[in-house]
């Protein structure tokens, strides 16, 4: 087989950790594989470069930003070649102008365009582990690039997909993805299969342990992800194209995303491109806007509320009150806003062939007195937007109202 | 005027230090001048690195381990252009595949093919500061390769004459070349200009200020060097080409080398070729050999003595013993070896027409009753090899017997 290892910075944050991921790339290598092993820098080591650029610079979407933070991965890969060495191994390291990891220019947040797997196959060929730096590329002018934070996910399933590789192992600090935050709910279980769209949409705790990214790339070529911690032989969680089994299991997981809030917009005329009007400002600023609702008034005007980043939401109302016509000047507060919010999620593909899911949440919510702000569905998904203070709550009821507690094939009922 | 600056380690030790260097980077361009700027590691980071490479692996002549290091010069090229930035100057980083300092592929220490300035010169067009990774280059298959300790100055000089620059400023914590150790002698003067033959015998003062590669490579391309400090804008010392006035000056330094030992062969026959056989094995084994200097006996053996460094000696005398048929298991100890010793060196070019100066150096030793054990003499250069006791005595005698505290035209006689 061919397997892409990724390690994050905890595994690779000392030499004695290096140790032990040469020894098991080594192994996996023994059992006759082709190994590539994708490295973030040491855990502390981008912090530490980015305190130095902050002391001299604000901006950090810049050319010699991501000269200066990439060299993290680049220590990694060569100790880790090294320490493969050391342990009686063969291994090569590549940096991201190496292997042409090609990417556009927009440096601290590159997307990955090809990657020349060549000089991998050649190290494999030479019977070395390649050791490749995550997070890091390089544009068509030769100027080093990197593609953002848990940007290692994404060149370890780039690499994956470049090689036709047949799995690609993200190691972690933690041994799999759950059905919720176990720090919450002590019950939680680790989830053995899920599907690419499932993980998507479970952002808010994939975004822990996996780049959304790095998932958005394995479902495009059909990278079988195998999320699993790096102290331990057990199996982890399995991210790869929906199943037929998976249907049966109706709600995966629970999530909260705790850090949005939520404005509304009172009082506009209720005619055709209102909404344009609203959110275009809004793109133009960058700020993303989530769980839009709309509530038609009899009065020929309109109620529109919305979500947006909490950092985002000061700059948000102050745009509005600015640029939008309705808003702008006439009496009365007419942009409101409310930081104390959270959304809590329910995810399952099976939601498609199961009705009810929807009653149940409301039901499951209902019965702890937490009051629905907002209500908003995917095919796959139910997020409602409550307040802040019932978020473990909320999640609690959820959970176990849903059986994620239980083996999947016990849960019962809806 | 085309400016070729190079900061060391000390001088961009700290941010506040690059911020320092970027003024003066940015002083320089707003006379007018292109400027080029080669940066070392910031001070204390290449230990650092080496230190986590010898948790794994001790030879440093290792691929990986020039991945590892080169990330210094890295970091500190994007963290001086940023500071040439915040500074209100325009600047752009290189590394070493960038600007395509090509070498051959010894690791750890590569020698420079060539370089491609077109990038560089480019910068200059678009009215930005260079800033060029010092110490590391890449070979012609891409792998990243360092040129040894204190290499940037060597890549200060070679990019100097590779854009024909009209001088390689070499920006170090001490302000120049002194005649000898000011530490050992309170009255040193600092030399205000010197030939390159000269600084290149001067090496063991020169090492601590300017690597002496970088030297050889100004004088095969004529390239003017200034050697001074970053904490003031007082003048330095100018490595030049020989000049006219620079004979008037018999003497120009006296230098001392702590750190050799001293091999004597006893009882060789004294036959043609028994030379090559003594230094073969030892040139084989990397080690070289200084100083040599042979006494033909009359019953027709001889003796040889040299020198080696001194971490060498152990190794050379073990090689000696069991590689030189004259001297395997014979009886009675034939090798003999002396670590208590050190070289005194007075250097000058006026050397060449001036008489007696070997005279008055034996006879400066002699009134301080130094015995000399070798004499090693070339055209401007006398060294004595005396005890190691003796050397900060002697350094002191011949700096005063010479007159190398007075300013050079007011020296007289010798």
């Amino acid at each position: 087989m061919l397997i892409v290892q990724k390690y994050g910075g905890t595994s690779v944050g000392s030499i004695d950790r290096m140790k032990a991921v040469a020894a098991r790339c080594l192994a996996t290598a023994r059992e006759g594989h082709s190994v590539a092993v994708v490295v973030s820098a040491m855990s502390g080591e981008t912090n530490r470069l980015l305190k130095l650029v902050n002391e001299l610079h604000d901006d950090l979407n810049d050319r010699e930003v991501d000269v200066i933070v990439s060299t993290g991965e680049q220590v990694s890969v060569g100790l880790v070649a090294l320490a493969i060495r050391a342990a009686g191994g063969k291994a090569r390291s590549f940096l991201g102008h190496q292997c042409k990891i090609m990417t556009d220019s927009a440096f601290s947040r590159a997307r990955i365009v090809s990657i020349d797997s060549k000089p991998i196959k050649d190290a494999f060929a030479a019977g070395e582990i390649a050791v490749i730096a995550g997070f890091q590329g390089v544009d068509e002018k030769g100027n080093i690039t990197t593609l953002g934070r848990g940007g290692s996910d994404t060149t370890g399933v780039a690499i994956a997909a470049a090689l036709g590789a047949d799995v690609c192992e993200i190691y972690t600090d933690v041994d799999g993805v759950y059905t919720t935050d176990p720090n919450v709910v002590p019950t939680a279980r680790k989830i053995d299969r899920i599907s690419y769209e499932e993980m998507l949409e479970l952002a808010s705790l994939g975004a822990k342990v996996l780049q959304i990214r790095s998932v958005e790339l394995g479902m495009k070529y059909g990278v079988p992800i195998h999320v699993r911690t790096s102290f331990s032989d057990a199996p982890g969680t399995w991210v790869v194209p929906e199943e037929a089994d998976m249907e049966k299991v109706v709600v995966s997981g629970v999530t909260v995303a705790k850090d949005e809030a939520k404005i509304t917009c009172k009082d506009l005329s209720d005619t055709s491109g209102v909404a344009g009007k609203l959110f275009a400002p809004l793109a133009d600023a960058n700020i993303s806007v989530d769980m839009i609702v709309q509530n038609q008034a009899y009065d020929g005007t309109t109620d529109l509320t919305f979500t947006v980043p909490r950092g985002d939401r000061k700059r948000a109302v102050e745009i509005l009150k600015e640029k939008v016509p309705d808003l702008v000047g006439t009496g009365g507060e007419k942009v409101l806003f409310d930081d104390e919010i959270c959304k809590v999620s329910v995810v399952g593909v099976g939601m498609r062939s199961h009705a009810g899911i929807a009653k149940k949440m409301f039901q499951l919510l209902a019965g702890e007195n937490i009051n629905i702000q907002l209500i908003s569905t995917s095919e796959i998904k139910i997020s409602c937007v409550i307040a802040h203070k019932y978020a473990e709550l909320a999640v609690r009821a959820l959970h176990d109202g849903f059986g994620l507690s239980l083996p999947p094939n016990e849960r019962t009922g809806l």
